[in-house]
């Protein structure tokens, strides 16, 4: 492959080209191997710093991503919100800048407002200082980390040695669920429609607006489609994901009852026979059993793919940090 | 020595064996040893994770076990309730799985209901994962290290260079407090009985239910005899153990005052007196000075082990993560 | 140089001399160069035990001592008041007990009441341990790291190569604001008067009182002095040290609005114009934009120095315990 990664923040999955996707693909197969040895371990980011600035709090993902970056021997620094200078009304860039100046060589961001990851990489790059900026979850905007498993899971599945977005060519990935608010959403939106499946979102009209289809660029290979009733998204379909229903929606009264819900928009064993015969699950986790997803169908080895992607998040979490850890500067 | 270790869960000392508590001591012994060099440090488990899954808070437990992983080479991964997913409604069972997934190989648990590290272990083995559990204390029902710890101090008393439970035989052990709500006593009267101690307990009568006799099983060596007053119980005592009073035992009707209680059940210089010439005091921190300890004795190093128990548990799970983590699966 | 190091333990600066100033700033500058390469770690700590414990909530001082024992290849154990045994009813020596039975080699300690990091530290001598107490700071006493880190930055600035003590003779120094409830300005005092350097100091009668003059002995060879207006402070200083203002001084009728101290007491690029053409500004971090500096002169790297003491802080850790790691017991 002649294609060369030159990416140093990682914030987005809108503008990732085919390629880009690629090298990600083969970089976290790689580090698949890596951790099925006993030692799991490689000493590439060895004596450099990852600075995990969780400013909305999260167990799942910054473990993830501190487990990661400790299989790659990178020190880490973590910054907890709740006993920190935010409270004594320092601003985030300041935070940022303080790590910055700590010696941080990669600083993994979450933040509960999009754009936070954005405008502290400009900032890095404004200051030349080299940094590289890994967006965890902004707002409703994006989770790229969470897109690429979610497809480096996929791709596995399809061809476990050779993961590619060739493979997902014409499939069907049905999204089910608050696609309105959900970073995870969006960029599986732009992943699987730019390998070129087609993408059915599918959920009650208050989460699943109309103007997403304007999400679809024309230029991507796959097509994005939009449907209030479930059936049509989830027939024939190759692969299901639900997403993580948040209980704060209803007094919103975008919902009605989450039992309501289920009956409507859960993934049971039933519906699933509306999917192709090898149909899989996927829950970005964690998952309100019995809502948007039938409890014995979660722990079905045979249909979920859920701890797939969990153990998929560690090594596409060491191919990111790994990509721009390396790169020359 | 012919036997061989083969439990890869800690759960319980309720069915340890004679030679378990050997091999145990013995490993604990030779890690005593790294633990007394400048670098306190073994590549045991280089590149193996642990997860310290404490559901319920605790700064000591956690924080020796945390030790005791990094010493043995480990990467540990710290789980904080606080931040955690259990808040959006995941369950334990699920929250347990995901750190599975992202590749823990030992997971050490402690909730505040019993049971829990029980069925996640047989979660695990279901599941044919070689994943391990050890139980840091669930509810009422054990803290097996604190047993195994406060075991290996007094064996180290006896004799330094061979601890071994053939010294505790005939030794008599008191064990003072709120012997009810202790998984702490419940875990050191199996591993005491067993290696052939008389393990006298004492304590108010709403604190030391007279059921507790049930607890010796008949076939350890040792006896179990209950006392409500507290001189039969330290009469020619070797060791004497005091628990913690957790205040809130006070609102609940089970106790006097604090002052009142530490006349009646209260270990002071006095009340050794009782005991043989030598005896110790253990106590399992943190202590209520001036309630079951007085203040200068708990600071008289010829009389509590407090700081040696300490000092051990480093090293004796230090053996326990060893022997679980070097199993042929 | 044939001074030796002797101290092992960082209390206060109140008795520092000259030479110990000397060694500091030259150990400090060796790890910086250190942190200049691409793998920023050195074995000099290995196998050992750095105990943080920070009684009071810090993110910034945390994290960079974090980071200098990491860097020096040590191992760490955090301890984090919230989930402590302190809500417990544990004492505070108590605790730091059971983190020296544990096997902590150095203990840095932070806590809201002046005297606790000394207190620990005499326990320790007495009980014979050999661990080393670094006070990362205590109430309104003293913060001596940061007071070193600040001499270390604007020594760096004189002669990047040959930091030295010598290079501060004559110079003036301004440390504006609340200096009355600041522990950072008063070891800057005693750092900065010994080093031979005149300290004026400035802000209103109620947060710099008449008695602070008292704090210069009469032996260092540099002057304190104290101004209620900041003109005479700044004019032709080759340093400005602005403090953090507490909101919370605002309730207890100490200070006028925040707008009123900004007109009064706020270094702008205006007042500048006072000091010496080469002048330089520090502030410990974090700022209070707008208050006790104005945003754009916090952000001119040609102006502020922020961003180097932060790094600063890095090296001076590692040098400070390094120095207390590596004495001859």
């Amino acid at each position: 492959m002649t294609f060369i990664w030159t990416r140093n923040h990682i914030l987005a999955l809108a503008d990732w080209i085919a390629p880009e996707y690629e090298i990600l693909l083969q970089t976290a197969s790689s580090f698949r191997e890596v951790l099925s040895r006993r030692t799991k371990k490689v000493p590439a980011l060895q004596g450099q710093v990852v600075a995990n600035l969780f400013f909305e709090a999260s167990t799942r993902t910054r473990s993830s991503f501190e487990l990661a970056a400790k299989r790659l021997s990178a020190d880490i620094l973590n910054f907890s919100p709740g006993t920190s200078s935010l409270t004594k009304g320092e601003t985030i860039l300041d935070t940022a800048k303080t790590y910055l100046a700590m010696g941080a060589d990669i600083m993994v961001i979450r933040h509960q407002q999009a754009g936070v990851p954005l405008a502290i990489a400009q900032e890095m790059d404004r200051l030349r200082t080299g940094v590289s900026i890994l967006n965890a979850g902004d707002g409703q905007h994006e989770h790229p980390s969470q897109g690429l498993l979610d497809l480096f899971t996929v791709c596995c599945l399809l061809d476990n040695d050779n993961p590619s977005i060739e493979l997902l060519k014409g499939k069907k990935i049905a999204i089910v669920g608050d696609i309105l608010h959900s970073r995870v959403a969006r960029s599986n939106i732009y992943s699987l429609t730019t390998a070129g499946a087609d993408v059915h979102l599918a959920g009650p009209p208050t989460l699943v607006p109309r103007w997403f289809e304007g999400m679809s660029n024309g230029k991507s290979p796959g097509k994005l489609l939009i449907h209030w009733e479930i059936e049509p998204a989830l027939s024939d379909a190759d692969f299901v994901m639900t997403l993580r229903l948040q209980r704060e929606r209803m007094t919103a009264h975008l919902l009605p009852s989450l039992r309501e819900y289920h009956l409507r928009y859960g993934i049971t064993r039933e519906r699933l026979k509306l999917c192709q015969k090898e149909v899989r699950v996927l829950h970005p986790g964690p998952v309100n059993r019995g809502v948007e997803l039938s409890s014995d169908l979660m722990d079905d080895p045979r249909l979920s793919l859920i701890s797939q992607q969990v153990t998929s998040g560690v090594a596409v979490r060491m191919a990111l940090l790994y990509l721009i850890g390396n790169l020359e500067s």
